[in-house]
């Protein structure tokens, strides 16, 4: 049983001198069937590879509601100059917009649908609240990649995450095919973590938000997970949904193909993983990015 | 019948004030099975999406080979000064090494191979002559990408190829999965050409061969192909092969995965479309990217 003092501990260390892997020390799955939607098949599979897909998770009615509502939100001008919304680097086009079931209400309703957060307080064993919410749109033509990362570390040691209790749903809004930068998870790799070389930055999250260098592995690393796991890119049409491991090593291509891919993606976190001080960062990132108010959804 | 008359005359103007969409004039098999390797289905094949993917043209043995001389060309410090030598903006690997076939005996000797000439005269029904040879490495982790274009359009304007009579193929020497780069072909894209808006700058080819920006089409028209043709994307183990049409739209996503691609390339032009001067540009592009010497390979 993990005691309070375990919560305190440094279990996970990060951004020092050198790379390492470390076990992970926490369990995957901490419910089972009786606890909610997801069946015994598909929550055996999720410990195994660390994620879940869900062909149809809403209605293609609801699909449509939601695009529209957040394609408005790219068009409020005063939205675009605040510090929740990316823009991407070449293009000026809006990447992402963060603590978006804040903005919209209809992300919000979504959110507290049981086929979303039942299925996280399935997976966590727990209540569980919003630790992050964003919608990620990667235009067509010009999308740029998602470097390889592990959520968790940067969680940690940015956000004060102390262990790994936390799940995230991306639900598409377009459809994915391999070709337009769809997600990239490496099955099985939430089992390892990876430890990352170098100090965080001070305000790291204003640069890393739109390309990350501290906090990813290095090819070596990389390389030496890929040989065991491999790659598997999630497809899928609009409507459907992955729910993946806070500690997946996952990333995206580039797209040059003319569809463009939006996701709103969503992070639970059990009540009882409450984030704390950083564990490798002088301060908090704001709550836009990692929240500090740990109210349970209902 | 092509007279000489029709080989001078520029029917596939380009570069101009305005995109357009013409017709593709010229035929896409110019023989029939009798005359070379390819099944009557494979020509068949060829000639509906402009495509054709040959599962084992070389031995995993011969790959190897391949792979072990070309890998020694780019550590050769005065090849990589040379101007046939292109460097990735960002990582400064090697990315490509133009007339390969002249600077490596084994590459020479693959392209005489009546696996490869012989497929090639068979489609373009004549004898054919080396129009363009590299060797391309997409490095893993950081393999830029690269935007939809037609080959043809750019050797129409920059190079003086008169009519639609060449073939490329692309041997691999690594696998090729959908995550890694693989070449993405809009099947069937090759009866369109699409005339590009925009004046070649002088020595355009310089930035082009880094990032094409001036012959590639617009968004709206790339929207339009793809509406019409959708994306195929082409993979398979080393020692694969793809053979496709001069007119295909083509390109190729970045690379984040660990595993780099290589392949050699090869554009057979037929003897009977030999350049002239080029359509839209002041002077030909340096023979090392688009040969004056129209010798038949024997």
């Amino acid at each position: 049983m993990t005691t309070a003092a375990d919560y305190r501990a440094d279990v996970y260390p990060t951004r020092s001198d050198a790379e390492e892997w470390l076990p992970r020390l926490d369990p995957v799955v901490w419910s089972d069937a009786s606890a909610g939607p997801i069946d015994a098949d598909g929550l055996k599979r999720f410990d195994a590879a660390g994620y879940l897909a869900i062909d149809e998770l809403i209605t293609a009615e609801q699909v449509r509601a939601l695009r529209d509502e957040l394609v408005g939100l790219c068009s409020d001008e005063r939205l675009r100059a605040d510090e929740r919304t990316v823009i991407e680097p070449t293009s000026e086009q809006v990447r992402s917009i963060f603590e978006v079931h804040v903005l919209s209400p209809l992300v919000a309703e979504l959110i507290r649908d049981e086929r979303v957060v039942g299925r996280a307080r399935q997976l966590l064993g727990s209540d569980v609240y919003v630790h992050q919410s964003r919608v990620n749109f990667k235009p067509g033509f010009a999308g740029k990649e998602f470097y390889w990362h592990s959520d968790f570390e940067t969680w940690h040691a940015e956000d004060g995450m102390p262990r790994m209790r936390a799940v995230s749903i991306s639900i598409s809004l377009t459809d994915n095919y391999t070709y337009n930068g769809a997600l990239m998870i490496m099955p099985g790799s939430h089992q390892t973590y990876v430890s990352c070389a170098g100090a965080t930055p001070e305000d790291n999250y204003k640069t890393s938000l739109r390309q990350q260098e501290i906090g990813t592995p290095s090819h070596e690393a990389l390389a030496g997970l890929y040989a065991q796991h491999g790659i598997d890119t999630l497809v899928g049409p609009a409507g459907g949904a992955t729910m993946f491991d806070s500690n997946c090593m996952h990333g995206s291509n580039g797209n040059i193909s003319p569809l463009a891919r939006s996701n709103i993606f969503v992070v639970f976190n059990s009540v009882d993983n409450a984030c704390q001080q950083p564990y490798a960062a002088r301060q908090p990132r704001p709550s836009f990015i990692g929240a500090r108010d740990f109210t349970p959804v209902r």
